[in-house]
């Protein structure tokens, strides 16, 4: 099998490094890479060498900001209402409730999620700011919005712990069948949450 | 809905416009490297660097080689067979092709495929080296090893009338079931084929 040139190599090996890419998909790319648009391969890299210099940390509330900036857009928002704080394992589930445009309180991203198997424990995560944000007396409210897995659950059961004592409203997403499911193909555990939190009809 | 950091929508911009990477894959990839070690960092931008100057194409058979290099590794290599040539499509055919260990000869790389929908002539693929290397008396065999798809199809027909007065032979991969596969599940055309392609058992 003859070797490919080093270059390519290089980059294969590097793309099978993210998440959902394969050796199949890494060598695709690399070879679509070779023949596209040299501005698109400086647009890449410029926005790889940038990424990590380029942005940081809100100093609240642990969503990504622009470095340099101590709040995130939304901590900065006066117009967010206050009282109610999402948690969060990742900026991204940010993005995904941002999108909903159901909801106007503050967020807590955890960064991340407990898990004995890989090693999280509760230090690891951004709960004790949360709890420091909670005994402020900043939230009347806490959605746990984290992950429907079993780690989120746990990070939820957990964070349910800590909070309880500081005699704040705890709430959870509402577990159910996805809008546009089909029961048919709906799993036995969702089935059975959907029976559970069944609700009058109006 | 709040803006993303700029650097971070610069990445998933660039992103997106690999294939197969759509808006979701290319956000969960952004933030995948916000967390990444730096290391991964550098060495996906410097490969995605040095790919266009470090990379060429070898002057006979149009596969990838190492900058400054005139012939690719298996053009160079007076181990491989002379005789036959198999004309591909795509560097990756080649690769897959070498994977089988099942072909010892050389290759042509067309860089492409005909396509009168994306304006694809006979003039942008390298079929004109492929018709004097023929005429130059390199082969005895061509084998056309374009995909079995319509443009893959198109393209080896159209070949196929270009060589034939040349007097050379010419073979195209066998259609069938493919190994490991399931009769039920194979699609209509290319049962039709195993069956027109049947063989005596031995």
């Amino acid at each position: 099998m003859p070797i490919l040139p080093l270059p390519i190599q290089n980059l294969i090996e590097a793309l099978e490094r993210l998440p959902g890419i394969g050796p199949k998909s890494a060598s695709r790319l690399a070879f679509f890479l070779l023949r596209a648009p040299d501005e698109l391969l400086h647009q890449l890299s410029g926005a790889l060498t940038d990424l990590k210099t380029t942005t940081g940390s809100c100093s609240l509330c642990y969503n990504i900001t622009v470095a340099g900036q101590d709040l995130c857009e939304i901590c900065s928002n006066p117009k967010r209402a206050d009282g109610t704080i999402c948690v969060v394992e990742e900026p991204l589930d940010v993005l995904a409730l941002e999108r909903t445009g159901g909801f106007n309180g503050r967020y807590h991203v955890l960064q991340g999620v407990l898990s004995p198997i890989e090693g999280v424990s509760p230090d690891d995560l951004k709960i004790r700011p949360l709890i420091e944000r909670v005994r402020s007396g900043e939230a009347k409210e806490i959605i746990l919005a984290t992950n429907p897995s079993m780690e989120g659950d746990a990070t939820a059961l957990y964070l349910r712990q800590q909070l309880l004592p500081l005699g704040v409203r705890i709430t959870r997403l509402a577990r159910g069948l996805p809008v546009g499911g089909d029961l048919e193909y709906a799993d036995q555990n969702t089935l059975l949450r959907a029976l559970a939190g069944r609700q009058e009809m109006q």
